[in-house]
C-alpha cells in the first residue's frame, strides 16, 4: 500500500461513521476502521490522533473560513450579515459527502455521550472564533456573543435540514444555513 | 468514619478543584481527592461515579430550576420574561462556596481538555432543558432555541463576573446574571 493514499481520510471518516452506528463507538477500534476503509492503521495515525477526533475532523478549518468571512465582510456590513458570509464561506466546503453523512453522524453521536461532548465542544470552538472576529470588528462583546451562537445554531439547523430532506435539486448547504440565520433574526426581534 | 458525612459532597468537590488546580486533572486521582477531602474511596464513590462528573455535579439540579422557573413563569411572561424566572432560581442555589470556587475552577477547566468537553456538554443540556420548557409554553421553536441560548450566555456571564468581583457587600449571583441578560436583550435588539 502507497504512502500516499488519495481520499483516505474522507474513506476512514465514512468507515468509522458506518462502524459507530453498526457496533456502537466504544466497541469500534481504530483497526476495524482501517480495514474498512482499505488502509493501514499507520495510515489511520497519519491522519487523526485517535477514534474520537475524527468526528470532528474540519472543526478547526471551519472555524477559519467563518472567522476569515467575517473579518472580510464589508466594512459597513452589520455584524449578522457578517456573520452570514462566514456561513456562506464554511457552507461552500460542505459537498454531497459531508450531506449524506449527516444522519448516520447524528445517530452515532446520539448513542455516545462522549462523542456528544466532543461535538459540544466543537460548538463552542466555532463560536469563539466567530466572537474574536466580530469583536475584532469593533461590534461589543454581548453582541459578538450572541451574534456568533445564533451563527453556531443557524449553521445547525440548517446542515440538519439539508441532510434530512429529498436529495433531489441540491442547491447546497448554504441557502438551509442563511433560511435558518433568517429564522433566529426574526426570533431576536421577537425577544427584543 | 461514619457512612454518614455531613458536607462530604462538598469538601469532595473543593478538594478535587484545588488539586485539579495544583496537579492537572489528568495527575490527580481519585484516592487523593478523598484523602484530601478526610473521606473514604467509598465515600467519593457514594456521591460521583468518577472525578470528571464531580465537576459537573450539580448540572441536572440547575437544569430542573430553570425548567421548573421557565414553567412556573406567569401565563404573560414574555419568552425572555420566563428565562429569567427560571434563572432566579438557579442562581439562589449559588451561595458563597460556589463563588469562591470560580476561579479555581476556571483555571482547572482552561487547563484540561477533557474538563472543557465535560463543561460544553453542560451548557447544551441546560440549553435542551430550557428550550424545552419554552416550548411547552408555547414558544415558538427559533425563538425558544434562542432564549435559551441567552440564558446560558447570561447564566455564565453573570457567574464570572460575580465570582471575579470583590467580595464585600455580596447580594448574590441573580443581579449578576439578570444584568448579563439584559445586556443580551438590548445585543438581540441591535441585531434584530
Amino acid at each position: 500500500m502507497s504512502r500516499w493514499e488519495p481520499g483516505a481520510r474522507e474513506r476512514l471518516v465514512v468507515a468509522a461513521v458506518d462502524l459507530f452506528v453498526e457496533r456502537g463507538y466504544d466497541d469500534t477500534t481504530v483497526a476495524q476502521i482501517s480495514e474498512r476503509a482499505g488502509v493501514t492503521k499507520s495510515t489511520f495515525f497519519r491522519h487523526f490522533p485517535d477514534k474520537r477526533e475524527l468526528l470532528v475532523a474540519g472543526q478547526e478549518s471551519l472555524s477559519k473560513l467563518l472567522a476569515d468571512g467575517i473579518t472580510e465582510a464589508p466594512a459597513d456590513a452589520t455584524p449578522l450579515e457578517a456573520v452570514a458570509v462566514g456561513l456562506e464561506r464554511a457552507s461552500a466546503e460542505m459537498g454531497p459527502r459531508n450531506r449524506a453523512l449527516g444522519p448516520r453522524l447524528k445517530a452515532a453521536v446520539a448513542a455516545s455521550s462522549e462523542l456528544q461532548e466532543r461535538d459540544a465542544l466543537k460548538s463552542v470552538g466555532m463560536a469563539a472564533a466567530m466572537t474574536a472576529a466580530l469583536e475584532t470588528r469593533g461590534v461589543p462583546e454581548a453582541t459578538a456573543h450572541l451574534a456568533s451562537e445564533m451563527g453556531v445554531l443557524a449553521f445547525k439547523q440548517g446542515y440538519a435540514r439539508w441532510s434530512d430532506e429529498d436529495g433531489s435539486e441540491d442547491a447546497g448547504l448554504a441557502p438551509h444555513v442563511l433560511t435558518a440565520l433568517e429564522g433566529l433574526r426574526s426570533a431576536a426581534a421577537s425577544l427584543a
